[in-house]
């Protein structure tokens, strides 16, 4: 295993002077400092004695209370069994792969997809068969037609569980990296097609509370309990990541194996960071945070739309994503380009960035490049891309007009 | 994988009026909270913007700087690439296990060893090489005689590699679970043995500062630069276990491997606890931490023993041993006695401890038991100890005149 193209341009975004749209950060304006300073100082007065100490590996009994709460009241039908909190959800992704992957498991990723969840799953000896997406999300039709050339080629029914991918994982809402949404359509679609082909799915939901247009799309398979689908929600992007605490939501038979992994891999999540999430839920802190961060993160959103429209050279087939909401923007330049090569000048030029053929577990991506507009500031946003705008251009190589 | 013992006794451990000797609790009063407190109010008011943020892979910069300084303190020659931060010690374990363990290699380890190491070299699919002990730890000629018999079935020089373990795994200070100190000697015997065999040691240090009669023996390979030795530390007995912070120290390759896993297990550890546990370091609370809680748990221990030697009945082959720290005392009943039968009847009476066949690998320990001694206070440990002494007089199902 090799380190990864994000954790690299992560290194660089620590450099002064230098517009960082690589990592998918919050900005720090988005923590709810004063919600924390209230609650750290509840906690050590009143409950320190639990709070510092161990606690059961499935979570502190408090934090999967107010869980269960939250996961009612978006309807969800969740009993206490069904719940595991991790360690932030790159630890959900992890404990998920040691569960169902075994060397040379395939599992389904939107193609594109998040490349910690590729690292996780190929950290277990996946391999991959990638989702064809377009503006609404993965395409139903062609994962279905992919599914049914497998089961052709998986043969007898003995080996037909060996052969087909041990889950689908996706990310509807706002997808990382595209910020593409799955439409409610496209929803039905994918859990019929795992109903018809008999295959688990994973739902990552990150970034759903973080829509600055439109309304909430059905979560997958909502209405039924816990079963074909499998949920992981965070609170790094509403509370802070640097809390680690997410949880998932899955069949009890699942989360007993989950459960199970988890104590060899960290015994527990920390108790004290899992009571401030309880305290943060109990309080009522979570509603308000959402309201105040979308309306942050809607104005940087429009700003990098907005530089972009204003500033991109008009070449043949460059163009982006206007998600609803999420923290990226997906950019394609004009096929031959190469967006790891222009990184450099990039980088020459103060502005980062992820290349595109980080995502993409099968190969692709040459020439895309995912941008993120929650950390940097509005006026780094309008600047970065103005830059981002001229390194395009200067890499095309073609005479252009300067703006 | 099934759930451990260990975990199913903390369960029982939660009932009210239960006594409980099982887990390796710290005691509560053992938190330290009013520096816990300022250090918290502090870190909010000041370092919101990182310490809520996510971090890279190896840890916060400002809790590695206090970990390097630490370590120099301890006369440890260590680099900056040499350090990862964990979360807590279990992490530790199971990444090392996912570096070096491929399913069906050898892992030494004392027999008996810590139930969630055990876990984790398990979870890699790791077989078991159990290296005596006797009073003084494990005992270096029998490992070296197992070691020199495997290497003549390893065959030619190509298997060789293959076929000897992976490391060996020892807890030198007050071990987990017998309570017993690896002497000088013997740790010199078992550094000569890992470079005679080509081994790596991995030295699990958590009690080290719980020390309560004696001086500190000197670390495995301390006059050296890591590379024979991988040291895990942690601060979950001293500071707090809520808080999840732990470390290891070894070769650049191999931290650079851990690194990597890392990445893909959880992204990083939680920047909010790595904070506090740099700043308890920064403003020098850890020594006096170390004076007051080894003063609590002194007496804790002290009254285990005291009770032990004033009330088991004197029985053919019934011994325990006489720590010089740590947070265990480790019970042999009379051969033929069953520690896990005896559960029931102790928990009847209201006590629990851990059944000695959970820390040995390849079976043994029908007739041990854990004791724990910091968690309960030294009322309950005096009254428990006599209901255990009951309970084991019972058991023994001879006629004994009863106290």
């Amino acid at each position: 295993m090799s380190r990864s193209a994000i954790r690299e341009s992560l290194k660089i975004t620590g450099q002064p002077g230098l517009i960082s749209f690589s990592g998918g950060w919050p900005h720090p304006e988005s923590f709810p400092v004063r919600e924390l300073q209230e609650i750290n100082r509840d906690i050590l007065q009143n409950s320190a004695a639990f709070c510092l100490q161990y606690c059961p590996t499935e979570g502190l009994p408090e934090l999967r209370k107010q869980l269960l709460l939250f996961s009612n009241e978006l309807g969800l039908k969740v009993r206490e069994e069904e719940l595991l909190v991790t360690s932030g959800s790159q630890q959900a992704l992890d404990l998920l792969s040691r569960v169902f992957i075994d060397p040379g498991d395939l599992v389904v990723t939107e193609n594109p997809s998040f490349v910690s969840a590729i690292a996780a799953f190929r950290g277990s000896g996946a391999r991959f068969l990638p989702a064809a997406m377009d503006t609404q999300g993965l395409v139903p039709e062609e994962l279905s037609a992919s599914l049914e050339e497998l089961q052709k080629t998986a043969g007898g029914s003995s080996d037909y569980a060996q052969n087909m991918p041990k889950f689908i994982y996706t990310i509807p809402d706002f997808q990382n990296p595209t910020g593409l949404t799955l439409s409610v359509k496209r929803r039905t679609g994918l859990l019929e097609i795992a109903e018809r082909f008999d295959l688990l799915v994973v739902e990552d939901i990150p970034y759903r509370w973080l829509r600055y247009r439109g309304k909430h799309l059905p979560l997958l398979g909502a209405d039924s309990r816990p079963g074909r689908v499998i949920k992981i929600f965070s609170l790094s992007k509403i509370m802070a990541p640097g809390l680690r605490i997410a949880w998932i939501i899955g069949e009890r038979s699942i989360i007993d194996k989950l459960v199970a992994v988890k104590q060899a891999a960290d015994l527990c999540t920390g108790s004290f960071t899992q009571l401030m999430a309880a305290e943060f839920l109990r309080r009522g802190f979570f509603q308000p945070a959402v309201k105040r961060i979308s309306a942050l993160y809607r104005g940087k959103m429009q700003a990098m739309l907005e530089t972009l429209q204003e500033r991109m050279p008009a070449l043949p087939g460059l163009q982006w994503t206007v998600p609803q909401g999420g923290v990226f923007i997906w950019l394609t330049l004009p096929a031959g380009m190469d967006s790891s090569e222009m990184l450099r000048e990039a980088v020459e030029r103060q502005i980062a960035y992820v290349p595109g053929t980080a995502f993409f577990p099968t190969g692709g991506g040459t020439n895309n490049l995912r941008l993120n507009f929650t950390f940097p500031t509005e006026r780094q946003i309008r600047d970065g891309i103005v830059r981002l705008a001229r390194v395009v251009r200067g890499h095309a190589r073609r005479p252009v007009r300067l703006a």
